[in-house]
Protein backbone atom coordinates (compact mmCIF):
# COMPACT_ATOMS: atom_id res chain seq x y z
CA UNK A 1 0.00 0.00 0.00
CA UNK A 2 1.36 3.25 -0.91
CA UNK A 3 0.77 6.51 1.34
CA UNK A 4 -1.86 9.03 1.12
CA UNK A 5 -0.73 12.06 -1.95
CA UNK A 6 -1.89 14.72 -0.40
CA UNK A 7 -1.24 15.84 3.38
CA UNK A 8 -2.85 13.29 6.08
CA UNK A 9 -3.85 16.30 8.43
CA UNK A 10 -7.63 16.74 8.90
CA UNK A 11 -9.79 19.53 7.67
CA UNK A 12 -11.40 22.00 10.19
CA UNK A 13 -13.61 23.11 7.45
CA UNK A 14 -17.25 22.03 7.52
CA UNK A 15 -17.67 19.09 4.91
CA UNK A 16 -19.50 20.76 2.33
CA UNK A 17 -16.03 22.84 1.92
CA UNK A 18 -13.78 19.32 2.99
CA UNK A 19 -11.04 18.97 0.22
CA UNK A 20 -11.46 15.55 -1.65
CA UNK A 21 -7.95 13.69 -1.16
CA UNK A 22 -6.81 10.30 -3.21
CA UNK A 23 -4.50 7.14 -1.82
CA UNK A 24 -3.47 4.74 -4.18
CA UNK A 25 -4.95 1.16 -3.06
CA UNK A 26 -2.64 -1.31 -4.57
CA UNK A 27 -2.71 1.23 -7.81
CA UNK A 28 -6.39 2.80 -8.10
CA UNK A 29 -6.38 5.80 -7.14
CA UNK A 30 -9.63 5.77 -3.94
CA UNK A 31 -10.94 9.16 -3.09
CA UNK A 32 -12.17 10.34 0.42
CA UNK A 33 -12.44 13.24 2.11
CA UNK A 34 -11.29 13.47 5.92
CA UNK A 35 -12.13 16.49 8.64
CA UNK A 36 -12.34 16.97 12.53
CA UNK A 37 -9.41 16.90 15.22
CA UNK A 38 -6.09 14.94 13.94
CA UNK A 39 -5.73 12.82 17.06
CA UNK A 40 -7.80 9.87 18.07
CA UNK A 41 -9.06 6.46 16.45
CA UNK A 42 -10.27 7.74 13.39
CA UNK A 43 -13.97 7.07 12.35
CA UNK A 44 -14.60 5.56 8.76
CA UNK A 45 -18.11 6.08 6.92
CA UNK A 46 -19.28 3.42 4.75
CA UNK A 47 -22.01 4.62 2.59
CA UNK A 48 -25.16 3.00 1.35
CA UNK A 49 -26.03 1.78 -2.30
CA UNK A 50 -25.50 3.85 -5.33
CA UNK A 51 -24.16 6.90 -3.63
CA UNK A 52 -20.58 8.72 -3.25
CA UNK A 53 -18.54 11.35 -0.92
CA UNK A 54 -21.82 13.96 -1.82
CA UNK A 55 -24.40 12.13 0.25
CA UNK A 56 -23.40 11.88 3.51
CA UNK A 57 -25.41 14.39 5.69
CA UNK A 58 -23.33 17.33 6.47
CA UNK A 59 -25.10 17.62 9.54
CA UNK A 60 -23.53 14.35 10.73
CA UNK A 61 -20.81 14.42 9.49
CA UNK A 62 -19.96 17.71 10.73
CA UNK A 63 -21.08 16.73 14.15
CA UNK A 64 -19.63 13.82 14.37
CA UNK A 65 -16.46 15.61 12.89
CA UNK A 66 -16.62 18.25 16.01
CA UNK A 67 -15.07 15.86 18.48
CA UNK A 68 -13.91 12.72 15.78
CA UNK A 69 -11.86 12.81 13.18
CA UNK A 70 -14.26 11.18 10.35
CA UNK A 71 -13.28 10.36 6.84
CA UNK A 72 -15.31 9.13 4.33
CA UNK A 73 -14.55 7.52 1.08
CA UNK A 74 -15.69 6.32 -2.33
CA UNK A 75 -15.43 2.31 -2.38
CA UNK A 76 -13.76 0.66 -5.78
CA UNK A 77 -15.35 1.98 -9.03
CA UNK A 78 -17.20 4.11 -7.45
CA UNK A 79 -17.81 8.24 -7.87
CA UNK A 80 -14.39 9.17 -8.41
CA UNK A 81 -12.66 5.97 -7.06
CA UNK A 82 -10.24 4.29 -9.78
CA UNK A 83 -11.76 -0.01 -10.69
CA UNK A 84 -14.60 -1.98 -10.75
CA UNK A 85 -17.21 -2.57 -8.13
CA UNK A 86 -17.63 -5.34 -6.95
CA UNK A 87 -20.51 -7.48 -7.00
CA UNK A 88 -20.05 -9.20 -3.15
CA UNK A 89 -19.68 -7.63 0.01
CA UNK A 90 -16.85 -9.40 0.87
CA UNK A 91 -14.76 -8.40 -1.77
CA UNK A 92 -16.30 -4.75 -0.48
CA UNK A 93 -15.24 -5.05 2.98
CA UNK A 94 -11.57 -6.33 1.75
CA UNK A 95 -11.78 -3.23 -0.63
CA UNK A 96 -12.15 -0.90 2.40
CA UNK A 97 -9.67 -2.53 4.47
CA UNK A 98 -6.88 -2.09 1.73
CA UNK A 99 -8.23 1.30 1.82
CA UNK A 100 -8.10 2.12 5.25
CA UNK A 101 -4.60 0.45 5.60
CA UNK A 102 -3.53 2.82 2.86
CA UNK A 103 -4.17 5.11 4.82
CA UNK A 104 -1.78 4.43 7.44
CA UNK A 105 -4.34 3.37 10.35
CA UNK A 106 -4.00 1.07 12.08
CA UNK A 107 -7.23 1.67 14.26
CA UNK A 108 -10.40 2.86 13.74
CA UNK A 109 -14.01 2.89 14.08
CA UNK A 110 -16.60 2.53 11.66
CA UNK A 111 -20.26 3.93 10.85
CA UNK A 112 -22.09 1.65 8.30
CA UNK A 113 -25.10 2.84 6.92
CA UNK A 114 -27.69 0.26 5.52
CA UNK A 115 -25.27 -1.49 2.82
CA UNK A 116 -22.38 0.31 4.69
CA UNK A 117 -23.22 -1.86 7.74
CA UNK A 118 -23.21 -5.05 6.22
CA UNK A 119 -19.44 -3.88 4.74
CA UNK A 120 -19.05 -2.69 8.53
CA UNK A 121 -19.88 -6.10 9.84
CA UNK A 122 -17.25 -7.91 7.29
CA UNK A 123 -14.59 -6.29 8.01
CA UNK A 124 -15.32 -5.91 11.97
CA UNK A 125 -15.38 -10.05 12.20
CA UNK A 126 -12.46 -10.18 9.72
CA UNK A 127 -10.02 -7.20 11.54
CA UNK A 128 -10.32 -7.87 15.24
CA UNK A 129 -7.05 -5.30 15.78
CA UNK A 130 -7.82 -3.09 13.02
CA UNK A 131 -11.68 -2.39 14.32
CA UNK A 132 -12.15 -0.82 17.71
CA UNK A 133 -16.25 0.55 17.70
CA UNK A 134 -19.14 -0.20 14.80
CA UNK A 135 -21.73 1.83 14.14
CA UNK A 136 -24.63 0.01 12.38
CA UNK A 137 -27.12 2.32 11.18
CA UNK A 138 -30.55 1.27 9.15
CA UNK A 139 -28.82 -2.37 8.75
CA UNK A 140 -29.42 -5.90 9.28
CA UNK A 141 -27.18 -8.88 9.66
CA UNK A 142 -26.31 -11.71 6.47
CA UNK A 143 -29.27 -13.72 5.80
CA UNK A 144 -31.60 -11.05 6.96
CA UNK A 145 -35.54 -10.78 6.83
CA UNK A 146 -36.25 -8.87 3.80
CA UNK A 147 -32.97 -7.44 2.42
CA UNK A 148 -33.14 -9.95 -0.68
CA UNK A 149 -35.78 -7.31 -1.21
CA UNK A 150 -33.95 -4.47 -1.50
CA UNK A 151 -32.46 -4.56 -4.99
CA UNK A 152 -35.71 -4.70 -6.35
CA UNK A 153 -37.42 -2.45 -4.09
CA UNK A 154 -34.98 0.04 -4.60
CA UNK A 155 -35.38 0.01 -8.27
CA UNK A 156 -38.94 0.17 -8.67
CA UNK A 157 -38.47 3.29 -6.30
CA UNK A 158 -36.13 4.56 -8.70
CA UNK A 159 -38.46 4.19 -11.61
CA UNK A 160 -41.36 6.19 -9.88
CA UNK A 161 -39.19 8.62 -8.70
CA UNK A 162 -37.64 9.12 -12.22
CA UNK A 163 -41.21 8.93 -13.66
CA UNK A 164 -42.52 11.61 -11.32
CA UNK A 165 -39.46 13.68 -10.89
CA UNK A 166 -38.78 12.36 -7.12
CA UNK A 167 -35.95 11.56 -5.43
CA UNK A 168 -36.39 8.28 -4.81
CA UNK A 169 -34.35 8.54 -1.21
CA UNK A 170 -37.96 10.51 -0.35
CA UNK A 171 -39.53 7.06 -0.28
CA UNK A 172 -36.97 4.82 1.07
CA UNK A 173 -35.34 6.61 3.58
CA UNK A 174 -38.64 8.77 5.09
CA UNK A 175 -41.30 7.75 6.04
CA UNK A 176 -44.59 9.00 4.02
CA UNK A 177 -46.46 11.13 7.11
CA UNK A 178 -46.44 14.24 8.56
CA UNK A 179 -43.08 14.26 10.29
CA UNK A 180 -41.14 12.07 7.57
CA UNK A 181 -42.08 14.26 4.42
CA UNK A 182 -40.52 17.34 5.56
CA UNK A 183 -37.57 15.72 7.29
CA UNK A 184 -36.89 13.84 3.53
CA UNK A 185 -36.76 17.47 2.37
CA UNK A 186 -34.58 18.60 4.50
CA UNK A 187 -32.25 15.96 4.08
CA UNK A 188 -32.12 16.20 0.17
CA UNK A 189 -31.60 20.37 1.00
CA UNK A 190 -28.39 19.26 2.92
CA UNK A 191 -27.13 17.36 0.68
CA UNK A 192 -26.90 20.08 -1.82
CA UNK A 193 -24.89 22.40 0.15
CA UNK A 194 -21.96 21.52 -1.27
CA UNK A 195 -21.28 23.63 -4.43
CA UNK A 196 -18.26 23.11 -5.71
CA UNK A 197 -15.99 19.67 -6.43
CA UNK A 198 -18.88 17.42 -6.18
CA UNK A 199 -18.36 13.89 -6.52
CA UNK A 200 -18.88 11.91 -9.86
CA UNK A 201 -22.43 10.01 -9.90
CA UNK A 202 -22.19 6.12 -9.43
CA UNK A 203 -22.16 4.17 -13.11
CA UNK A 204 -24.91 1.87 -14.18
CA UNK A 205 -22.76 -1.39 -13.91
CA UNK A 206 -21.45 -0.24 -10.65
CA UNK A 207 -24.79 0.16 -9.20
CA UNK A 208 -25.91 -2.85 -10.57
CA UNK A 209 -23.11 -4.61 -9.24
CA UNK A 210 -24.00 -3.53 -5.60
CA UNK A 211 -27.60 -4.72 -6.34
CA UNK A 212 -25.84 -8.30 -7.15
CA UNK A 213 -24.02 -7.99 -3.54
CA UNK A 214 -27.04 -6.40 -1.59
CA UNK A 215 -28.96 -9.96 -2.96
CA UNK A 216 -26.35 -11.97 -2.29
CA UNK A 217 -25.47 -10.71 1.47
CA UNK A 218 -29.93 -10.86 1.57
CA UNK A 219 -29.53 -14.44 0.52
CA UNK A 220 -26.85 -15.71 2.58
CA UNK A 221 -27.44 -18.50 5.85
CA UNK A 222 -28.49 -16.27 8.47
CA UNK A 223 -24.88 -15.08 10.20
CA UNK A 224 -23.36 -16.22 12.95
CA UNK A 225 -22.90 -12.64 14.80
CA UNK A 226 -20.63 -14.22 17.53
CA UNK A 227 -17.44 -13.36 15.55
CA UNK A 228 -18.13 -9.77 16.17
CA UNK A 229 -16.45 -8.62 19.86
CA UNK A 230 -15.99 -5.27 19.42
CA UNK A 231 -18.63 -3.14 21.00
CA UNK A 232 -21.45 -2.22 18.55
CA UNK A 233 -24.07 0.56 18.92
CA UNK A 234 -26.98 -0.20 16.26
CA UNK A 235 -29.47 2.89 15.64
CA UNK A 236 -32.66 2.85 12.93
CA UNK A 237 -36.27 4.73 11.97
CA UNK A 238 -39.48 2.16 14.03
CA UNK A 239 -41.02 2.17 10.57
CA UNK A 240 -37.60 0.95 7.54
CA UNK A 241 -39.21 -0.55 4.35
CA UNK A 242 -35.68 -0.50 3.13
CA UNK A 243 -33.97 -3.40 5.59
CA UNK A 244 -36.67 -3.84 7.66
CA UNK A 245 -36.31 -2.17 11.28
CA UNK A 246 -36.17 -6.11 13.15
CA UNK A 247 -33.18 -6.17 11.72
CA UNK A 248 -31.58 -3.58 13.64
CA UNK A 249 -33.33 -5.42 16.58
CA UNK A 250 -31.76 -8.87 15.11
CA UNK A 251 -28.26 -7.46 15.44
CA UNK A 252 -28.58 -5.54 19.03
CA UNK A 253 -29.65 -9.14 20.51
CA UNK A 254 -27.72 -11.05 18.61
CA UNK A 255 -24.30 -9.02 18.94
CA UNK A 256 -22.26 -10.22 22.02
CA UNK A 257 -21.05 -6.34 23.21
CA UNK A 258 -24.22 -4.69 21.41
CA UNK A 259 -26.66 -1.03 22.38
CA UNK A 260 -29.86 -0.51 20.51
CA UNK A 261 -30.80 3.08 20.41
CA UNK A 262 -34.19 3.15 21.08
CA UNK A 263 -35.92 2.88 17.24
CA UNK A 264 -36.43 6.45 16.30
CA UNK A 265 -40.28 7.17 16.14
CA UNK A 266 -42.13 7.71 12.47
CA UNK A 267 -38.74 7.69 11.05
CA UNK A 268 -37.39 5.10 8.85
CA UNK A 269 -34.44 3.73 7.22
CA UNK A 270 -32.66 7.66 7.12
CA UNK A 271 -34.01 7.27 10.89
CA UNK A 272 -30.26 8.57 11.64
CA UNK A 273 -30.42 11.29 9.24
CA UNK A 274 -34.55 12.70 10.46
CA UNK A 275 -33.10 12.60 13.98
CA UNK A 276 -29.21 14.43 13.24
CA UNK A 277 -28.93 15.62 16.48
CA UNK A 278 -29.56 13.41 18.68
CA UNK A 279 -28.22 10.43 16.93
CA UNK A 280 -24.67 12.74 16.75
CA UNK A 281 -25.46 12.91 20.84
CA UNK A 282 -25.68 8.98 21.03
CA UNK A 283 -22.65 8.56 18.58
CA UNK A 284 -20.05 10.69 20.26
CA UNK A 285 -21.12 9.13 23.65
CA UNK A 286 -20.97 5.73 22.32
CA UNK A 287 -17.38 6.32 20.70
CA UNK A 288 -16.08 8.02 24.39
CA UNK A 289 -17.73 5.97 26.90
CA UNK B 1 -20.27 26.36 -32.30
CA UNK B 2 -16.70 25.64 -32.63
CA UNK B 3 -14.84 23.39 -35.39
CA UNK B 4 -13.84 20.08 -34.13
CA UNK B 5 -10.57 19.80 -32.13
CA UNK B 6 -9.12 16.90 -33.92
CA UNK B 7 -8.64 16.64 -37.45
CA UNK B 8 -11.71 15.48 -39.54
CA UNK B 9 -10.69 12.80 -41.52
CA UNK B 10 -11.94 9.52 -41.25
CA UNK B 11 -10.55 6.29 -39.97
CA UNK B 12 -9.85 3.33 -42.68
CA UNK B 13 -9.11 1.50 -39.55
CA UNK B 14 -12.11 -0.80 -38.26
CA UNK B 15 -14.41 0.29 -35.29
CA UNK B 16 -13.30 -1.26 -32.97
CA UNK B 17 -9.40 0.41 -33.13
CA UNK B 18 -11.63 3.74 -34.35
CA UNK B 19 -10.10 7.22 -32.48
CA UNK B 20 -12.40 8.64 -30.05
CA UNK B 21 -12.47 12.26 -30.82
CA UNK B 22 -13.93 15.34 -29.03
CA UNK B 23 -16.09 18.21 -30.39
CA UNK B 24 -16.80 21.54 -28.33
CA UNK B 25 -20.68 21.56 -28.57
CA UNK B 26 -21.33 25.09 -27.44
CA UNK B 27 -18.86 24.75 -24.51
CA UNK B 28 -19.42 20.94 -23.67
CA UNK B 29 -17.36 18.23 -25.39
CA UNK B 30 -19.34 15.69 -26.68
CA UNK B 31 -16.96 12.56 -27.95
CA UNK B 32 -17.58 10.84 -31.24
CA UNK B 33 -15.49 8.18 -33.83
CA UNK B 34 -15.82 8.52 -37.10
CA UNK B 35 -14.69 6.09 -39.89
CA UNK B 36 -14.83 5.35 -43.88
CA UNK B 37 -14.62 7.54 -46.92
CA UNK B 38 -14.17 10.93 -46.38
CA UNK B 39 -16.48 12.05 -49.07
CA UNK B 40 -20.23 11.87 -49.11
CA UNK B 41 -23.27 12.33 -46.73
CA UNK B 42 -22.33 11.08 -43.47
CA UNK B 43 -24.63 8.80 -41.70
CA UNK B 44 -25.06 10.19 -37.85
CA UNK B 45 -25.58 6.69 -36.17
CA UNK B 46 -28.19 7.52 -33.34
CA UNK B 47 -27.39 4.59 -29.99
CA UNK B 48 -30.33 3.27 -28.09
CA UNK B 49 -31.29 3.58 -24.43
CA UNK B 50 -27.92 3.33 -21.19
CA UNK B 51 -25.30 2.77 -24.08
CA UNK B 52 -22.43 4.60 -25.44
CA UNK B 53 -19.94 4.24 -28.53
CA UNK B 54 -18.51 0.78 -27.58
CA UNK B 55 -22.10 -0.64 -27.89
CA UNK B 56 -22.69 0.03 -32.21
CA UNK B 57 -22.08 -3.23 -33.01
CA UNK B 58 -18.89 -3.35 -35.13
CA UNK B 59 -19.80 -5.54 -37.96
CA UNK B 60 -22.60 -2.85 -38.63
CA UNK B 61 -20.38 -0.38 -38.86
CA UNK B 62 -18.06 -1.60 -40.51
CA UNK B 63 -20.02 -2.94 -42.93
CA UNK B 64 -22.07 0.52 -43.26
CA UNK B 65 -18.15 2.18 -43.27
CA UNK B 66 -17.30 0.47 -46.11
CA UNK B 67 -19.14 2.41 -48.42
CA UNK B 68 -19.94 5.77 -46.54
CA UNK B 69 -18.30 7.98 -44.07
CA UNK B 70 -20.34 6.77 -40.41
CA UNK B 71 -20.11 8.73 -37.45
CA UNK B 72 -21.44 7.54 -33.92
CA UNK B 73 -21.42 9.63 -30.70
CA UNK B 74 -22.12 9.93 -27.02
CA UNK B 75 -24.93 12.91 -26.61
CA UNK B 76 -24.90 15.12 -23.70
CA UNK B 77 -24.36 13.89 -20.22
CA UNK B 78 -23.69 9.86 -21.69
CA UNK B 79 -20.01 8.20 -21.55
CA UNK B 80 -17.23 10.43 -22.25
CA UNK B 81 -19.74 13.53 -23.28
CA UNK B 82 -20.26 16.38 -21.29
CA UNK B 83 -23.09 17.76 -19.61
CA UNK B 84 -26.19 16.92 -18.36
CA UNK B 85 -28.71 14.13 -19.65
CA UNK B 86 -31.59 15.74 -20.82
CA UNK B 87 -34.80 13.56 -19.77
CA UNK B 88 -36.86 14.51 -23.22
CA UNK B 89 -36.52 13.21 -26.69
CA UNK B 90 -36.79 16.47 -28.09
CA UNK B 91 -33.66 17.85 -26.02
CA UNK B 92 -31.65 14.86 -26.85
CA UNK B 93 -32.98 15.99 -30.50
CA UNK B 94 -31.86 19.01 -30.16
CA UNK B 95 -28.64 18.30 -28.70
CA UNK B 96 -27.74 15.98 -31.66
CA UNK B 97 -28.59 18.80 -34.42
CA UNK B 98 -25.65 20.82 -31.87
CA UNK B 99 -23.46 18.40 -32.25
CA UNK B 100 -23.74 17.67 -36.27
CA UNK B 101 -23.30 21.55 -36.81
CA UNK B 102 -20.32 21.55 -34.51
CA UNK B 103 -18.82 18.73 -37.18
CA UNK B 104 -19.22 21.42 -39.49
CA UNK B 105 -21.60 18.83 -41.43
CA UNK B 106 -24.74 20.75 -43.45
CA UNK B 107 -26.30 17.37 -44.94
CA UNK B 108 -26.25 14.08 -42.73
CA UNK B 109 -28.38 10.62 -43.28
CA UNK B 110 -29.75 9.25 -39.84
CA UNK B 111 -29.43 6.03 -38.51
CA UNK B 112 -31.10 5.45 -35.00
CA UNK B 113 -31.65 2.65 -33.40
CA UNK B 114 -34.32 2.39 -30.24
CA UNK B 115 -34.35 5.59 -28.70
CA UNK B 116 -32.27 6.54 -31.16
CA UNK B 117 -34.76 6.19 -33.70
CA UNK B 118 -37.45 8.17 -31.50
CA UNK B 119 -34.35 10.96 -31.56
CA UNK B 120 -33.85 10.54 -35.35
CA UNK B 121 -37.42 11.24 -35.94
CA UNK B 122 -37.50 14.30 -34.23
CA UNK B 123 -34.62 15.57 -35.71
CA UNK B 124 -36.03 14.62 -39.12
CA UNK B 125 -39.09 16.69 -38.34
CA UNK B 126 -37.44 19.91 -37.53
CA UNK B 127 -34.42 19.80 -39.62
CA UNK B 128 -35.48 18.98 -43.27
CA UNK B 129 -32.55 20.46 -44.86
CA UNK B 130 -30.17 19.16 -42.53
CA UNK B 131 -31.25 15.47 -42.91
CA UNK B 132 -31.67 13.24 -46.50
CA UNK B 133 -31.69 10.22 -45.22
CA UNK B 134 -33.26 8.31 -42.51
CA UNK B 135 -32.94 4.82 -40.84
CA UNK B 136 -35.15 3.91 -38.37
CA UNK B 137 -34.52 0.12 -36.22
CA UNK B 138 -36.41 -0.89 -33.52
CA UNK B 139 -38.29 2.15 -32.84
CA UNK B 140 -41.66 3.56 -33.23
CA UNK B 141 -43.72 7.02 -33.07
CA UNK B 142 -44.52 8.88 -30.05
CA UNK B 143 -47.53 7.39 -28.31
CA UNK B 144 -46.83 3.98 -29.67
CA UNK B 145 -47.71 0.89 -28.62
CA UNK B 146 -46.00 -0.15 -25.62
CA UNK B 147 -43.35 2.28 -25.24
CA UNK B 148 -44.16 4.00 -22.22
CA UNK B 149 -43.73 0.35 -21.09
CA UNK B 150 -39.98 0.50 -21.74
CA UNK B 151 -38.62 1.71 -19.14
CA UNK B 152 -40.40 -0.59 -16.63
CA UNK B 153 -39.36 -3.71 -18.85
CA UNK B 154 -35.30 -2.53 -19.25
CA UNK B 155 -35.01 -1.63 -15.39
CA UNK B 156 -37.05 -5.46 -14.55
CA UNK B 157 -34.92 -7.21 -17.27
CA UNK B 158 -31.58 -5.15 -15.72
CA UNK B 159 -32.25 -6.31 -12.29
CA UNK B 160 -32.77 -9.77 -13.44
CA UNK B 161 -29.91 -9.73 -15.85
CA UNK B 162 -27.66 -8.03 -12.54
CA UNK B 163 -28.92 -11.25 -10.14
CA UNK B 164 -28.19 -13.91 -12.94
CA UNK B 165 -25.07 -12.62 -14.06
CA UNK B 166 -26.61 -12.60 -17.42
CA UNK B 167 -26.53 -9.05 -19.96
CA UNK B 168 -30.54 -7.87 -20.17
CA UNK B 169 -29.82 -6.95 -23.82
CA UNK B 170 -29.77 -10.73 -24.16
CA UNK B 171 -33.68 -11.06 -23.22
CA UNK B 172 -34.23 -7.53 -24.43
CA UNK B 173 -32.84 -7.96 -28.14
CA UNK B 174 -32.58 -11.13 -29.05
CA UNK B 175 -35.75 -13.55 -28.87
CA UNK B 176 -35.55 -16.89 -26.05
CA UNK B 177 -35.47 -19.07 -29.39
CA UNK B 178 -32.72 -21.64 -30.97
CA UNK B 179 -31.51 -19.15 -33.32
CA UNK B 180 -32.02 -15.65 -31.26
CA UNK B 181 -29.66 -17.28 -28.26
CA UNK B 182 -26.83 -17.55 -30.54
CA UNK B 183 -26.89 -14.74 -32.32
CA UNK B 184 -27.11 -12.72 -29.01
CA UNK B 185 -24.26 -14.24 -27.60
CA UNK B 186 -22.47 -13.55 -30.76
CA UNK B 187 -23.20 -9.43 -30.87
CA UNK B 188 -22.58 -9.59 -27.01
CA UNK B 189 -19.16 -10.90 -28.31
CA UNK B 190 -18.51 -8.70 -30.99
CA UNK B 191 -18.81 -5.30 -28.68
CA UNK B 192 -15.96 -6.82 -26.67
CA UNK B 193 -13.90 -6.28 -29.89
CA UNK B 194 -12.40 -3.24 -28.57
CA UNK B 195 -9.75 -3.71 -26.12
CA UNK B 196 -8.63 -0.27 -25.86
CA UNK B 197 -9.85 3.10 -24.90
CA UNK B 198 -13.21 1.97 -24.23
CA UNK B 199 -15.84 4.61 -23.74
CA UNK B 200 -16.92 5.11 -20.24
CA UNK B 201 -20.44 3.50 -18.78
CA UNK B 202 -23.86 5.44 -18.17
CA UNK B 203 -24.41 7.12 -15.06
CA UNK B 204 -27.60 6.00 -13.26
CA UNK B 205 -28.73 9.84 -13.41
CA UNK B 206 -28.54 9.93 -16.97
CA UNK B 207 -30.18 6.64 -17.60
CA UNK B 208 -32.81 7.70 -15.22
CA UNK B 209 -32.92 10.37 -17.72
CA UNK B 210 -33.48 8.71 -20.56
CA UNK B 211 -35.53 6.40 -19.07
CA UNK B 212 -37.81 9.45 -18.20
CA UNK B 213 -37.24 10.79 -21.98
CA UNK B 214 -38.35 7.30 -23.64
CA UNK B 215 -41.81 7.16 -20.80
CA UNK B 216 -42.76 10.67 -21.95
CA UNK B 217 -42.25 9.87 -25.74
CA UNK B 218 -44.65 6.70 -25.24
CA UNK B 219 -47.27 8.72 -23.51
CA UNK B 220 -47.15 11.89 -26.02
CA UNK B 221 -50.23 12.31 -28.50
CA UNK B 222 -49.65 9.85 -31.49
CA UNK B 223 -47.50 11.99 -33.86
CA UNK B 224 -48.42 13.44 -37.43
CA UNK B 225 -45.62 11.45 -39.04
CA UNK B 226 -46.28 13.92 -42.57
CA UNK B 227 -43.80 15.95 -40.90
CA UNK B 228 -41.30 13.78 -41.59
CA UNK B 229 -40.90 13.89 -45.52
CA UNK B 230 -37.23 12.45 -46.24
CA UNK B 231 -36.83 8.84 -47.17
CA UNK B 232 -37.04 6.52 -44.52
CA UNK B 233 -36.18 3.10 -44.00
CA UNK B 234 -37.76 1.11 -41.35
CA UNK B 235 -36.71 -2.21 -40.17
CA UNK B 236 -36.72 -4.69 -37.06
CA UNK B 237 -37.19 -8.23 -35.89
CA UNK B 238 -40.65 -9.73 -36.28
CA UNK B 239 -40.92 -10.38 -32.13
CA UNK B 240 -39.48 -7.02 -30.76
CA UNK B 241 -40.33 -7.09 -26.96
CA UNK B 242 -39.31 -3.87 -26.41
CA UNK B 243 -40.73 -2.41 -28.93
CA UNK B 244 -43.46 -4.05 -30.43
CA UNK B 245 -42.44 -4.38 -34.14
CA UNK B 246 -46.42 -3.00 -34.54
CA UNK B 247 -44.81 0.01 -34.52
CA UNK B 248 -42.25 -0.58 -37.44
CA UNK B 249 -45.30 -1.71 -39.44
CA UNK B 250 -47.03 2.08 -37.58
CA UNK B 251 -43.88 3.89 -38.96
CA UNK B 252 -44.03 3.05 -42.31
CA UNK B 253 -47.79 3.25 -43.14
CA UNK B 254 -47.97 6.63 -41.83
CA UNK B 255 -44.81 7.77 -43.59
CA UNK B 256 -45.24 9.78 -46.30
CA UNK B 257 -42.12 8.25 -47.97
CA UNK B 258 -41.06 5.00 -46.48
CA UNK B 259 -39.62 1.62 -47.18
CA UNK B 260 -40.31 -1.92 -45.25
CA UNK B 261 -37.78 -4.16 -44.73
CA UNK B 262 -39.72 -7.29 -44.14
CA UNK B 263 -39.27 -8.04 -40.75
CA UNK B 264 -36.93 -10.18 -39.74
CA UNK B 265 -37.87 -13.73 -38.92
CA UNK B 266 -37.04 -15.21 -35.62
CA UNK B 267 -35.57 -12.21 -34.07
CA UNK B 268 -36.56 -9.60 -31.62
CA UNK B 269 -35.60 -5.92 -30.93
CA UNK B 270 -32.07 -6.35 -32.18
CA UNK B 271 -33.30 -7.77 -35.57
CA UNK B 272 -30.57 -5.71 -37.54
CA UNK B 273 -27.85 -6.60 -35.02
CA UNK B 274 -28.73 -10.59 -35.38
CA UNK B 275 -29.02 -10.08 -39.40
CA UNK B 276 -26.50 -7.59 -39.84
CA UNK B 277 -24.82 -8.72 -42.93
CA UNK B 278 -28.31 -8.37 -44.68
CA UNK B 279 -29.21 -5.33 -43.11
CA UNK B 280 -26.01 -3.17 -44.17
CA UNK B 281 -26.58 -4.59 -47.79
CA UNK B 282 -30.20 -3.14 -47.55
CA UNK B 283 -29.03 0.24 -45.51
CA UNK B 284 -26.16 0.60 -48.31
CA UNK B 285 -28.76 0.31 -51.41
CA UNK B 286 -31.33 2.46 -49.44
CA UNK B 287 -28.88 5.21 -48.98
CA UNK B 288 -27.19 4.76 -52.54
CA UNK B 289 -30.52 4.49 -54.43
Amino acid sequence: MSAPRNSPSSSRSPYKNAPTRSVSVDGADFVYRELGPEEGVPLILLIHLAENLDNWDPRVVDGLAARRRVITFDNRGVGRSDGTTPDTIEATAHDAVRFIRALGCHRVDLLGLSMGGFIAQVVAAEEPRLVRKVILAGTGPAGGHGIDRVPALTVRATVKGTLTRKDPKLSLFFTETAGGRPAGRAFLRRLKERTDHRDKDISLPSFRAQLKAINGWGRQASSNLSGIRQPVLAANGESDRMVPSQNTLDLAARLPQSELVPLYPDAGHGGILQYHDGFVTTALEFLES
